[in-house]
């Protein structure tokens, strides 16, 4: 192996290490038997099942690979960040600075020809215009609702959720497919407003 | 929405919930920083990321979304199988069987069409065959390889694992991409056979 080949190799594996600090962010969403909560690298790994099972639903037709690669890494920069609770108010005001310093570390990690691919994926998530990146949102969205049904809504309990606030992050979900957002909304959300664990308000 | 899409709709997410226990099998391989072993949901998604930034070295040109899908479905049979370890010669007699009816379950969950995409997966998987399936098995014996380096070859120690072992999983490897192969081998392996963590016989 020639030297630039290597050096090459040497910076991505050392990359490819780093990002195993996904698995040590922990989200607020407990895994499905409640032993504990999730963390980023076992959600982005099961929106990208939900991508695989679930594209026939996007409102548009989607690139399966762009989205996945959207839905792989559109957390990683919370291995600096930290994950931002959906519904922490305080925490979301310093989001975006505390991600846009988390995205130039992560950049200057890779090869440059990479960072720049890396950093469009999260443009084009934040961005939120594709049909990729709404499908990507969709299921970032629906994916945890999923998760607090089968959990009996514990999670929205113990935060003190309103019905208003979870209508209000989800405004967009249907963007990404209206069908899912149905879905969620009839048979993930509507249960636990009925029987408590989401305020009314 | 129609009878026949909710029921569809139903079916499939009855599914990717099931998927969750994914994130509740766990491997022998430590996480980076040694504070546990990684499951299988973290597993997937950390080979899909060396997918999405590892694919020039591989030795055939690969179709990235085909890489992918092997990679994120590859391990869901031992969600009823469990983990077989990689050294565990007893356990890998009885794994066949243990797969195959685990896969039937698994098929048995989803509309037909998609049982037998998920079937067709394992299917490529397992044949060992396609540029796709050498590339998914060179990131499956990588990727804990790394993770072994970096947490000083206590697995491997624990497991009082020989070289020749090693060399024997890794076989075919290099069909997938002798130049990680040839990394793997000089930067993850070779320094604990100096080390002693793995047994040189």
């Amino acid at each position: 192996m020639d030297r630039e080949k290597l050096s090459r190799m040497q910076q991505q594996f050392a990359f490819l290490l780093e990002m195993d600090k996904e698995k040590m962010v922990t989200r607020q969403t407990p895994i499905s038997d409640n032993s504990r909560k999730e963390n980023d690298a076992e959600h982005a790994w099961h929106m990208a099942i939900f991508t695989l099972f679930m594209s026939e639903y996007a409102n548009e037709e989607i690139d399966k690979l762009r989205t996945l690669s959207l839905v792989l890494c559109h957390d990683l920069v919370e291995i600096y960040a930290g994950d931002t609770y959906a519904y922490d108010e305080e925490g979301k005001a310093s989001q975006a600075a505390r991600e846009a310093e988390a995205a130039e570390r992560l950049v200057a990690m890779l090869p440059p020809d990479q960072g720049e691919w890396l950093r469009g994926l999260w443009d084009e998530f934040e961005a939120y215009e594709t049909p990729e990146a709404k499908f990507a949102h969709a299921c970032d969205n629906i994916q945890p609702a999923m998760l607090n049904h089968a959990t009996n809504g514990v999670s929205w309990e113990e935060h003190d959720i309103n019905l208003s606030q979870i209508l209000n992050r989800n405004a967009r979900t249907g963007e990404g497919s209206s069908d899912m957002w149905e879905f969620s909304r009839n048979f993930f959300i509507e249960p636990h407003v009925q029987s408590g664990e989401i305020n009314n308000k």
